[in-house]
């Protein structure tokens, strides 16, 4: 089959690769009908991690050609969308809602690779969800984003606390930070904060339901978040982008008690002040964002067409140009792309 | 009036200082019955934070002398436990149940010392809390407890959300913690692992409800920890210390999507990796304890004979002697100090 690798950082090639077989009696062999290119594969690419010849991807739908014997909600034909973390479904852990700390959990982007034409997903039933049939072509793009930008965004969202009542600001304007805005809108907030620089960020922003904009950043954009707040600050903060910056942004735009969700992938080396942290006394949770929680509930959405993430997506390539689509994100020409198979 | 002075690091004196005076008509001004010494004022005393002639106190329990004009809910003769923060009681976030992080918010550590035989205590209907009636003398010590240690612990309780059906875990053996244990103990949790070395305290935390006793510390404390949990850590873990190890020890002993509540006061420098943080995936809330929310809460646990918080304290010595006191907190012969007036 025909798959992304990147040779070394920058270097992106469409090679073959061995088609995937079921291993496990807990697996799925899906053919993808879309996959994407995500911020976070910027940073191999950039040669902030490491990379060697490394299969890429984490985000897909595709329709079952095979499954194991144990697979038991899954059927071969059905149309999926599954998590960007492997899950089994039924540790403790799971249960309780955090499928992306599953005793079993394993990255998709680290073992698997999903910007290829087949891949094997391991423990099916607890990591892919089918839709309720066969996907209308407009809906592709809507539901490959709730594999992990917008699965990402919406967690941010409500480990933020966003709902009715609150006023939501989002640090960030990438593709995570445009979902938490439509998560926050979907959620019920009362007022939602963009903070972006980029009109055409903003544009889809608002789109998405945000009611105000803030263009400035670091303590200017804490004071501006603080004088659309009667000085207290915004209830709930989602912070998409990882930086001490960005974070310390996110933590001082709250008002004492409020709740930050953290979702930008922090790398080694950020570290936070624990001083301002703790005078600071708002909630802070995030991390992987356990998409698998809130996969029927966004599928469901996304199929009465109540929500439209697809249009994050601005740059539609096939598989073959997949190298295009990297150098596009890498210069910001593109939020985010879709390829397609 | 006598009033406890540090001088310098390591130098503490009890001198005159004059009477406090109403200024503002919020204000209350009150006799203590009892005050002690914080874990906290060890810092100044070891050279840690900086100090000079400073008036010292912030736990308090007494009686009202005089009130100002517009003081409705405390009259002259109640007795009164009062907040470690100052606060108003009426903005909208003393409303949300952050009166720490009230707009006018106050450390009465910083401005007044309540080691002394009379303070001055602003906002009185905010930060002040009037028990049933006048207390008998043994249950003077947990009401003072209430002022900070038992609130804070508490608060550290509350906000890693320890309940029924929780394992907690307790990171630190100090005053604190051990209110943490009793905290966790009344709120309902199943089992409560208290992490200590020391066999008096070991004691006094099984005496509050601690099913569990861990000696190991750092990584060590932590695989005991996954130990006694099928390997997953503990749903509620209180860090009550402030260190870059014991937040770590705290946050790597949490379960994924489990609550680290933090209440020991982190200083300048100490720092937390958030690469660790993020891929922990837990909550995180803490801070100055928002004791005035607890308070009428705790004062009836206290006069129902429910809780007797007061068994922290296992050195008292009149006001005259607090020097003798605070060397005994510094070399470690005592937990708390109670300063009898």
């Amino acid at each position: 089959m025909r798959a992304v690798v990147m040779e070394a950082p920058g270097v992106v090639h469409v090679t073959d690769r061995d088609d995937p077989r079921i291993i496990d009696p807990t697996d799925a062999i899906i053919r993808l009908t879309a996959t994407c290119i995500c911020g976070s594969d910027l940073w191999p690419y950039r040669g902030v991690e490491p990379v060697d010849h490394t299969p890429m991807g984490h985000e897909y739908v595709g329709i079952v050609e095979e499954i194991g014997a144990d697979v038991k909600t899954i059927e071969v034909g059905d149309f999926v969308v599954g998590s960007f973390v492997i899950s089994d479904g039924t540790c403790e852990i799971c249960r309780s809602g955090y499928p992306s700390k599953c005793v079993n959990a394993e990255f998709v982007s680290a073992t698997i690779g999903t910007q290829s034409e087949k891949a094997r997903i391991p423990y099916a039933d607890g990591t892919l969800v089918a839709t309720p049939g066969q996907p209308d072509p407009e809906l592709i793009p809507s539901l490959l984003a709730a594999s992990d930008v917008l699965g990402t965004g919406w967690f941010a969202a409500v480990a933020a606390e966003a709902g009715p009542g609150k006023t939501v600001a989002v640090v960030g304007d990438g593709a995570v930070g445009l979902m938490g805005v439509l998560a926050a809108k979907q959620l019920g907030a009362e007022r939602i904060i963009a903070m972006s620089r980029h009109a055409d960020r903003q544009a889809l922003a608002r789109e998405f339901g945000a009611t105000d904009i803030v263009e400035e950043r670091g303590e200017e954009g804490v004071a501006r978040i603080k004088e659309l707040t009667n000085g207290l600050g915004a209830h709930s903060v989602i912070e998409a982008v990882g930086t001490q910056e960005s974070l310390l942004q996110a933590i001082h735009s709250t008002r004492g008690g409020g709740h930050v969700g953290f979702v930008g992938v922090a790398h080694d080396g950020v570290t936070l002040p624990m001083d301002e942290v703790f005078f600071a006394e708002v909630h802070l949770h995030g991390g992987p964002a356990p998409v698998r929680r809130f996969l029927p509930d966004l599928i469901q959405r996304i199929w009465n067409r109540e929500i439209n993430p697809g249009k994050v997506f601005d740059l539609t390539l096939p598989l073959a140009d997949a190298a295009e689509g990297y150098k596009a994100m890498d210069e910001r020409r593109a939020t985010k792309v879709l390829l397609t198979l």
